[in-house]
């Protein structure tokens, strides 16, 4: 094991759940033609304190220069580094409804590190329908999809109701990270890396600033506008 | 104003992000029965250290009990009435492919105090089309559903090349928070809230978890399994 592993095994897992925002901050800038920032600048994309971001980045190794503050695109590489998209990651997709469709179309994962190598159904209504460069599998076809000691992300897009079921499937077959998109909550067992997207955590901070800015409650409003 | 929104507005940005991620831990807490927590149990369900979990909940006047912690549904009302989650706010789904049907037939959205107002596309094929209790209706059906001075929070569900267009569209018919969700960086005039909601960072933050695991790229394992 190099030294360098060793030093990424010490950043805390809140500061690893920040490096995704730094990333797309620093994605944004790299967009704009932004050659570099100081940790102001950039704290202020990421909403948060730029105490905070130069605390984080220096788990990564990664001081700003004084007066000149972070090179982009030298930044960039260290997070990606750090978070393991320097190489793409195999994601394997359940669920071929709406938004399962959606995330296999979803142009943001191959530009971030991850390939889409498998879209999986049970309903054989689908099964074998073109999605892109994709036909959509049997579930059956997991087994020979994932190899033990093999790295492999699942992503749970079915109904509330097959999650678990599916989370087990995928668990059995040896994936031992899950993305779970379904509206349930979903046991796994130890030793496999479950995480749950709630797609209306950003609806809640937005809810938090328009309550800021009305300064009341909806339902003031609509009894207003019905004036 | 009563003193308590007054308070309100001294809760940091950092903090505000934060919120919805207590949310959701005590959210399955509830589900699981449970009637108190400590600070630690929460900040670890959460992903955040317990002294950050303390000062994030004393900007809401919060502070647990020594030796019993926080009362789960007290403190769940806490953070819901500050994120102004008590209340339903209306939204607004422009772009009905995919990710919007995804989006409005979400779960998740009506138990977390979001109420899905209008379906939007200008698409005439899928216009009238409905989708559970709603019609999709035209873009310029818009300026009719959003009176001025009345909250409102757009979502943009639409491919990358018109999210532009249709959050010039939401600011003009006065749309004042914008929920992002297509693959590229949209414009939005000064007052206007936006947030993007890149799917691919809880991805990253399974990657990072998958490389510590395996401790190597996964080309690496693609390599061993070829064997």
């Amino acid at each position: 094991m190099s030294v360098d592993q060793t030093a990424k095994r010490d950043i805390p897992d809140a500061t690893v759940a920040r490096l995704p925002g730094y990333l797309r901050a620093l994605g944004q800038m790299t967009s704009q033609g932004v050659l570099s920032v100081s940790s102001e600048e950039l704290a202020h994309s990421a909403g948060v304190t730029s105490a905070k971001l130069r605390k984080d980045l220096s788990h990564l190794g990664s001081y700003g220069v004084r007066g000149v503050g972070y090179d982009v695109a030298h930044l960039n590489y260290q997070i990606s580094r750090a978070l393991g998209l320097t190489h793409d990651w195999p994601v394997i997709i359940v669920g071929m409804g709406n938004l399962g469709r959606a995330l296999a179309s979803y142009g943001g994962f191959a530009t971030k590190g991850f390939k889409v190598v498998a879209l999986l159904d049970r309903d054989p209504l689908v099964v074998g329908e073109r999605l892109d460069d994709l036909a959509i599998q049997p579930m059956d076809a997991l087994d020979a999809l994932v190899r033990p000691g093999e790295a492999c992300i699942g992503v749970i897009a079915t109904p509330a109701g097959s999650a678990q079921e599916v989370a087990d499937l995928l668990v059995a077959a040896g994936v031992s990270s899950i993305l779970n998109f379904a509206a349930t909550a979903i046991q796994v067992p130890e030793g496999v890396h479950m995480r749950k997207v709630d797609l209306s955590t950003e609806l809640q901070i937005l809810a938090f600033h328009e309550q800021q800015r009305f300064g009341a409650s909806p339902e003031d409003f609509l009894e207003g506008a019905a004036r």
